[in-house]
């Protein structure tokens, strides 16, 4: 058979827009999802579910309520359950999420605007 | 309060030895585990669950029954549960792993050598 292995940096040249994750992989019911990002994201949390952030290129920061992390290329944070959070990118940034499928980017918060379509691959 | 971010590069400059991998980060009831590998693995599975492999550093080479798959830095790959599976690495490379905390890294091989001690974070 012909495996092939995901090269995470290229998938970030097949699409241009912010704030809208694609999924590039599945590990039982989780997902992979590669993002762009670039200013402020809303106020949201994950009730169920921890968040991974992994940075591939650039530089973030996730506000909280109490205190905020940066986390710059190759380096990774989990968000806990319940926690809110504001993630935000001074300049375009390239990051790797992951959690399992069907969370919703915007957490409980009802935003058309910022709330992407689920489960799309790239 | 302090958050602080994972650098995952730097966690590798704290332990020298190979196939045995440390967590360095908890997702709900998955780990993110890294390790240093070179020469062969053993074959063996993990019935219950995919397994994901993130090359940080390096290259692997994943052998299955039916072909292999390279993994070059900054590339992933997913092995589907239950299927047999021999990593290699020629050359010391740096892997992150994922997968449900309690996987045993030699699967349901019995094997004293390699089956590395669970849940040693660093």
């Amino acid at each position: 058979m012909d495996y092939k292995s995901i090269e995470i940096s290229n998938k970030y040249k097949l699409f241009s827009e912010q704030w809208q994750p694609k999924v590039i992989a599945e590990m039982n019911d989780y997902q992979f999802k590669i993002a762009k990002i670039k200013g402020e994201f809303i106020w949201h949390s994950h009730k169920e579910t921890d968040e991974t952030f992994i940075v591939i290129k650039g530089e973030i920061e996730i506000e909280f309520r109490d205190g905020f992390v940066k986390i710059k290329e190759g380096e990774m944070f989990v968000v806990p359950a319940g926690v809110e959070h504001k993630p935000k990118s001074k300049k375009e940034s390239q990051i790797m999420l992951i959690e399992p499928k069907g969370v919703v980017n915007t957490g409980e918060e009802d935003s058309n605007n910022l709330t992407a379509k689920n489960d799309v691959w790239i």
